[in-house]
């Protein structure tokens, strides 16, 4: 499978070059960055590209994509629903070319509120801690408020999590994320690192996701590569690649 | 829903009682034990009965549950297959009846298996840590050889763990279950936990299950006897009650 | 050794006459309750007493024991300052009579407090998560406030954690004890469990303490019955008995 | 405080020469590396050089160190008994100057060995667990072997660990380190890891050691720098400046 890296030169985009080289089944057809021509990639007969460019040139890039029948496996972010709409609009005249626009290529993270999801119904009580780098500006992380959020949902028929605190200090019992506690530490030598426990009588079940460096991305996008022909048209996320459910 | 207890004097059994009769949407029907008849459940209009006995009685037991189109939840053992054919047959002639034998009742490690299976495919590194009281005979537990070999199956496409090691002492790396590594820790002051752990590229997902005490059955029976009826047939184990996949 | 219990019949007493029963070189001399005189202590020769009883008769009871020459190992609570100062005066006048007051007779409590304590001026973020059940009222837990108040104090020469937090939801970072962050989980299944987490560049160190039933006490009594004559005069809390320092 | 770093090219050496660079309390006096001659070290009034060389280099570096009277800090291997007892000689010509040499400075590994031997003696059962990357060729760790070891000479006058085992598979309950079970986990996305596990009736202690990434030797090295002078004569690891006990 012959892919390029669109974005080569930024920090994620040198990444997936190294990581297209490395794999056996990949053969990187071209490296495009800010300066180069986009007609590298069709020179050198790419099937899919690699898009960790910036929101102010990634709808340029997909349009080009898309025309050319190049599958796009895309990390930029900045996609409103207007955008999207315009994505699918070029996309439902190329039947059979794909595009799958992911917020988060961890898998572990995406498997993480996916099990997270369909424990829920089975608990009395679940809870959330996640545990960052200390140069981390918000509190709780974005994957953390997705997380309970999706949980809260999951177990909207049932009583709230039992708890009889009524002294103490404020803050100790956590962010209430739709009634889901969401508790965040931020601790030097920690990189990322998420917790969600559920317990009920007698037991206890705990989904552990530990990203240890930056390019925890890596396999995710790399699984993305590999399977986005499978799914012609627009796709977001990428849970329906995971085979779940 | 009125529910009895068969074996209910038996450690299981009493348990049982107590949870049916704490349960607002439950009523205990009848307490059933050894020197007890069993029409005891049709004179107090028995719907489930739940069975926690003995695998000289089940049998005789679950023939007339059948009869009387009584549901059964059961966790007795020695099922072999001959029996549970034996059970098929006599559900065959009443249509409507429900029969669920389960040889764990308890949710996270049912859930935990089923996320380990999901999972597997994703990591080239998974193993199996299990923890237990000193006490027990075996190690590895049941339920982790049972895992690892779920996860083996789960991963039978991949390459093995990668590992290097070349020099050590005998027992360091574990015990081998098709190829997936499981440690077993006996220690005073743990009951019964169990922890999966998968790596790949900058990334670890870890799902533990910790069962506190004896009673972390509990929460899966009363499931089981809340949805049994929906079920009509044989059923083995609880996965399916779970609404999994 | 020739042990005795005062407040045989209370839960904890109850267990502790278990447990002295069960211990090969101890010998359980006497059960008093409050209706039993305390001449019971004496005319068996007890050497040792365990009090677990109520703040209303610890003070005559302690009396009685250092008049007669008895070492008391004490679980109860409600010493005030002038009441410590009264069992000194008393164990003044009998040189040799040891009393052993503790608030906590969990080794692994004691231990992860003391090792938090020495563990902290090396490191640059620390926080403190405890877990309990959810029947709990206070939050954080007196343990979790203590064991924070003494690492605030080990790290007063230190900068405070890093923490770029600017945006978040209220509650997300815990509450304060001292510039100590300390998070309060509270779920079904869980008994008491603490984490104190460490961090500096590239490394963490964590000390977990699970009291997974309520018979975590029993060990620390029984050290304290076997070492109490060692340490005549008042001994507050059982530190000094591990040979820490 | 002047501070120079010999093998300033090698992988460790870099680290440590930006980490001088970046502390505010240390200038950074010399970087000299294999073609470099010493002399630039007296000529820039170093006080402490920081030395990760080679085992054919670091014996001339400590004699020309000592005969100037600078201390060292020094990271590097093969020190037999002769070679530290040459170092002895060197200094005792030299009262004032101070060199220590320590096998490990990760602060985290060595605070968790202290507190594994203070805890040992106080609980029934003791297990450890060591978790690394699946590229390490020796299982257990050395770092695993040398906790299992000084825990089990802590321990040498209790019963051994209870451990009802009697049928399992070959592996599953580790290698046996003087007694002490060490399990050996290798798992891609992993750096380096370790868990003791202390168990007594109703309650557990955990002491978890994460080396997240290869620079968590920056904080022992740093402190060593620091207070090296305040230990004349040679030292051997880093235990005597953490202030235990």
């Amino acid at each position: 499978m012959r892919v390029a890296v669109l974005g080569s030169k930024g920090k994620v985009g040198a990444t997936m070059v190294q990581a297209v080289e490395a794999a056996d089944d990949l053969t990187l057809s071209a490296e495009v960055d800010a300066d180069d021509p986009l007609s590298l990639l069709t020179d050198n007969k790419t099937e899919v590209v690699i898009d960790f460019t910036h929101p102010d040139v990634v709808m340029k890039n997909l349009q080009f994509l898309i025309d050319n029948g190049i599958h796009a496996v895309v990390g930029t972010t900045g996609f409103t629903d207007e955008r999207l709409q315009q994505v699918r609009s070029w996309l439902a005249a190329k039947p059979g070319v794909s595009v799958l626009i992911a917020p988060n290529f961890a898998i572990g993270a995406v498997l993480s509120m996916h099990f997270a999801q369909q424990a829920a119904p089975f608990y009395e009580s679940v809870e959330v801690i996640e545990l960052h780098h200390p140069q981390k500006a918000d509190a709780p992380s974005g994957t953390a408020a997705r997380t309970a959020a999706l949980i809260a949902e999951a177990r909207k028929d049932l009583p709230p999590n039992p708890d009889a605190t009524t002294t103490g200090l404020p803050g100790a019992r956590g962010a209430d994320v739709d009634g889901v506690p969401v508790h965040s530490v931020r601790l030097a030598g920690l990189v990322a690192h998420q917790e969600v426990l559920f317990g009920t009588a007698g037991e206890t079940l705990t989904i552990r996701h530990d990203s240890m460096d930056r390019t925890s991305f890596v396999p995710g996008v790399l699984l993305a590569v590999r399977r986005v022909a499978e799914f012609p048209g627009l796709t977001i996320g990428i849970e329906s690649l995971l085979n779940l459910q």
